[in-house]
């Protein structure tokens, strides 16, 4: 468990620069994100049949080198914070040949119910709740 | 009212063939296809807010030139028939500047409700069945 | 070698009615394209290298059951047919976990240069000929 | 020229929140950085026609309300800064109907050429560098 992915970089990712175009990065930070719900061993769809969603409240990402077609990479997902109503996650994408970073981001996101209202993540069921509070534990030594 | 809508295509849209990607022209058809639900006098937001959902069940493009980044278009969407559970439409893309054809194509849809269950159009409020049922006096008159 | 590949649907491609968007199955079809080229020996990469672009000229698509956010699904293209200065692929997608078959579909392509002038096979370098042709014997004998 | 857009969003753009799909902004401020320049006399393709691009070095959106399918939307986009190798952009997300700010953003993009090397302003045509350089006397006046 590392939360990494890798990605193949599609043609209907590429614009007429002859690249990734730069709003699809988010896509993969998500599919990384995605991942790393799997592998904290609470899927994100899990999350959302339960009622919960994260919404993003802020999308960062800095562009270091372009990302091309079919030049398979590796996005990271991390956890970097996680408050009562919040959560947040960084992010790094590599080029998978040479490990090269290519691009940093963070996502942060709410935690809310259907109807968009704030959830605090005490009241999630006790799996979820233990999941995220050991995280937690673990950022808090550092 | 003649089910045209002017669309200014994206960067975002484009490929590294440098012209739109061909995936993208069926969201052009989507936007078209809004458009002329609006100017029936029915929007498509009102039909999901009664419960009745339009998926897709085939969707085909004919692609006659490339379309550029920022090169206007017309969109023009049509309903080419309806049957008792199920609506067709037709949309020709042209060039704005000279009316020239760029591609034409076509999406047959469903009525189905929230379980995605067929509904038949006969059910549906007095407005709506009135405004099809119009439609479709005419599409037989032909 | 059987020019199938696995896909996760992603978040970001669904739409508000909780499935999978329309026409995000082309880019699906497009996943498996360039697979079946990386398959067959040859990747899209070093067919565009070499100044040949293979812009589509007609899609389509059926579709029988909805795709899920988070539901692997399996892509399956083939060869249909390869003529002078064109060549046409069918997809199948199924669900991973049953083998249900989700969506049909198909894309026809010509052969152009840079300049979308169309250009024969024959006219290709050896290597990529000779597996054209390859392919084409097999389609003929049935 | 106030540098706003109108965007009516697409039923496309929407996910399985049954809102705009968050990555999709970076979409809407690229529309608004197109119209941007063409309000500006110099469109964007004029731009790359001459060689040069403008690739994203970091976006950043913060999304304070959802945006909904066929809600319309301004979308204002303005220079933040030029230097010499650089320029950045500022939006806001508005709904039409009342002028609610929904979300926030910037982008910061690199003078580049074909090559992707950097290329000072100062070395481009008469015409661009005087429209450059009028908007940074405004900007230096604040």
């Amino acid at each position: 468990m590392n939360g990494e992915i890798e990605i193949n970089p599609r043609y209907s990712e590429t614009d007429q620069m002859g690249v990734i175009y730069h709003g699809n990065y988010f896509s993969y930070f998500e599919v990384a994100r995605t991942n790393l719900f799997e592998e904290l061993g609470y899927s994100y769809r899990k999350i959302e049949d339960e009622g919960i969603i994260l919404p993003v409240i802020e999308a960062n990402c800095k562009y270091k080198k372009a990302i091309k077609f079919n030049e398979k990479i590796i996005v990271k997902a991390e956890i970097s914070f996680i408050q009562r109503i919040k959560i947040g996650f960084n992010y790094t994408i590599y080029r998978k040949s040479d490990r090269e970073v290519l691009a940093t981001g963070f996502t942060n996101h709410g935690f809310v119910d259907k109807d968009l209202k704030p959830i605090r993540f005490k009241m999630f069921n006790e799996e979820f709740k233990t999941i995220l509070n050991e995280i937690r534990n673990d950022l808090n030594e550092y």
